[in-house]
């Protein structure tokens, strides 16, 4: 493999040419605002990519204010990567170019492959990747958003950079859960949406994501593994150093029997892959909301070191909803020990119930929840907290900040019932860092999570 | 009971000096607007309630430019219902005036009663309230929003209308799920928060909105039952008639112990509960999305007739999820009918997977699904659809509002992964009354809880 212009990250491998291009080609560029080719275009530029792009289109001179050249090898400087959106017969003919231009990283999103039943398309580029050492994600893929290097060749277009990358087999959960992490400004490092995984599987990302300091959590969706033994190894050594959650739907029969038709992947013995999961500390959830919630948590927070957790509400309601999860998460809500009992006593008016939960009631004031907060935060009975806020409680981010002050333990937070406030006090709770859930029964699961994890490592 | 002006809707019974109110007296209304009786009189005003509204403090002229009367004895005209937010020791004397007035329903939010161990002082306010006919909701509680007589006695303020009616001993489940039913244009027809129960109970309100017209849907969140012999009867009476959906927590011992301490309520046997349930056609869900999701189809889709249904998605992946779930609910996928699999060939391009899930693929426009509906609107072999968005599917409202002339099957919709134009989509698709989901898996769930229903009356 050629590696002459990337001295300076060549120990990352090949998918640097993909992820750490530094000039892109889109081939197939379209004037036309309902092609594919036009939205991948106008994404890469309005997501801020700062190196040269090149819309590839024989027809026109320019696209959304950008010079046009008739082909690969017309362009003058150097091309890392090219972005293919050309139908499915062309596409040898541009990894072609790409080979003589020097280029050594594809995405191509064309469909009409494997998938189709032309596997001898497929292999015709596939072999010309080979022989020419180009990376390719895809084919029939929906790309990739980097937002280290602002390079968003996918669709929708979404920029927010934070600590997660999202490798899927699925564009939609690819989609669905970079949107969900826009939304909530949680942001993320990388969504790979892979496609028919031809060159790049989902293996590989894993590794690259794993070696990439600037993700910090990976979340997996799978419908099946290409290689089992190497699998093995990189999930094992990647889960020892960062949080890998997995969705692998198919657990049942008939979603087995769809996978099959979506990707051709054989889903296997699902207790097998459960078993993989367990000896290499791939944190396994069944889901996709639940999908997005663990990878949110851990976002934030490393672990839950033990199972012990203290519930901190002004809702009796909500304590019940999460003691019931908590109990099936294997967690344990232990009673505060009596010195503690006696110093909340002395704080909070006699109507809040002390134990756990610990029940504010309805008229909790932020500054409740501070006084309480205060008197747990240094306690040896229990490994983390979960607060509620089950009412319009004005000022919870600001008193939430200053109990993270006084504690080292993990703060998760639910926040519902509480109108406007709840709006603009889930937002600033999220800017300040506190994984925030709507019910109390999604914080509970995913503190659950947060302590399989202390138990896997 | 003395009815002298309720000849229009007698038969309602005794709640309907509440809920259907033609006057309201605040008592403790307040100019502060940190006090809960300042909140509740500007939320009856900003509500839109019609008739008049009497801010009672002997100290304020007027509140909100509205005027003040020092006591209840001088509102000039008839009071119908009492809203009281006063401290808990000043309640009786209010109840006494309450009596002179001839004033037949009282809310009292104050707390300070029985949940903080003044079974005496609660005790007397419903010896009060029995002697001169005066019914209760609370005392402790969250209060009532009834939108067929705008009347928000309640917070956080919500005035969309509906046809679903919550009921719920928690004050956050009901402002969580009232809330998220008016983000959603779903709106309700009632919200009843219960606190302390010691005049109106769970089983009084499944009778009214059984009764009320204006409510089509009932959410009832418990953690005990009153009177066990009298709920059963009621519930079986409503449940023939409209779906009643009930969230009681508390299903595991930690649950059940939080749950005592809560509301005092003995959560007796889960499994007996189950029982009732099965027996009497009540819908019991797990959680409290759950719990909002069952009611939200409900309110669009009066059951699934049988357990086929027909999976038409753009997303594989998301296929395959709710495939799994279906399992689970007891639904079943099956394969389109050889015919109508000859006519999806002849209407879809070669890309898509002919089958259920049938994959419209990632490039399907809502032509794509119009064409594919087309073939399946009339067929025998399933019960009903569940209709993936998985990527920004312009139009797609339009669409399903034509789909829906063309068939008497229930439609379901997931919409996920589609950026701004989800957004857009899933808004029309609900203002057009559709039930959309954002995930496969809680659409699928909901499904499955409309084929209960159908299993079930």
């Amino acid at each position: 493999m050629k590696q002459k212009h990337y001295d300076h990250q060549s120990e990352l491998g090949i998918l640097d040419y993909i992820f750490n291009a530094r000039s892109v080609a889109v081939v197939g560029a379209s004037a036309n605002t309902n092609k594919m080719g036009h939205t991948l275009l106008r994404n890469i530029l309005d997501g801020g990519f700062e190196g040269p792009v090149y819309p590839i289109n024989p027809k026109e001179p320019e696209i959304l204010g950008v010079a046009c050249y008739p082909s690969l090898l017309e362009v003058p400087g150097d091309v890392d990567l090219v972005v293919v959106a050309v139908p499915a017969p062309v596409v040898p003919s541009v990894m072609e170019q790409a080979a003589s231009k020097n280029t050594h990283g594809a995405i191509i999103v064309s469909g009409g492959f494997r998938e189709i039943g032309n596997e001898e398309l497929e292999a015709k580029v596939m072999g010309l990747a080979r022989e020419h050492s180009i990376a390719v994600i895809g084919p029939n893929c929906q790309g990739i958003n980097y937002t280290p290097n602002k390079l968003c060749a996918s669709w929708p277009l979404m920029t927010t950079p934070g600590v997660l990358g999202i490798i899927a087999q699925s564009g939609t959960i690819a989609a669905a859960m970079g949107g969900w992490a826009a939304d909530e400004n949680l942001g993320f490092s990388c969504i790979c949406a892979l496609g028919n995984m031809s060159g790049v599987n989902e293996t590989d990302m894993l590794q690259f994501l794993g070696n990439d300091p600037e993700t910090k959590v990976i979340a997996l969706n799978l419908e099946g593994v290409s290689n089992g033994k190497r699998f093995l190894e990189v999930a094992r050594e990647v889960a020892a150093r960062k949080p890998v959650i997995v969705l692998k739907p198919g657990r049942t029969e008939l979603g087995a029997k769809a996978a099959q038709s979506h990707t051709k992947s054989l889903a296997g013995d699902d207790r097998v892959f459960d078993a993989v999961c367990k000896k290499t500390g791939l944190i396994r959830v069944d889901e996709l909301e639940e999908f997005y919630d663990v990878c949110k948590a851990f976002c934030y927070i490393s672990q839950l070191p033990g199972p012990r957790l203290q519930v901190v509400t002004s809702s009796g309601g909500s304590g019940i909803l999460a003691a019931d999860v908590a109990i099936h998460q294997g967690l344990t809500l232990p009673e505060p020990d009596p010195a503690d009992k006696e110093k909340l006593e002395q704080v909070l008016p006699p109507q809040c119930v002390i134990g756990n939960p610990l029940d504010l009631t309805g008229d909790a004031t932020s500054g409740r929840y501070g006084d309480a907060l205060a008197v747990l935060a240094k306690t040896d009975t229990v490994d983390g907290f979960l607060v509620i806020f089950g009412d319009p409680v004005e000022g919870a981010a600001e008193t939430m900040c200053e109990v993270r002050q006084s504690t080292d333990k993990p703060i998760i937070v639910a926040y519902l019932g509480g109108g406007e406030t709840e709006v603009v006090e889930t937002g600033k709770l999220q800017k300040e860092g506190f994984p925030v859930f709507p019910t109390p029964e999604r914080a509970t699961r995913a503190a659950g999570y947060l302590y399989k994890r202390a138990q896997s490592v």
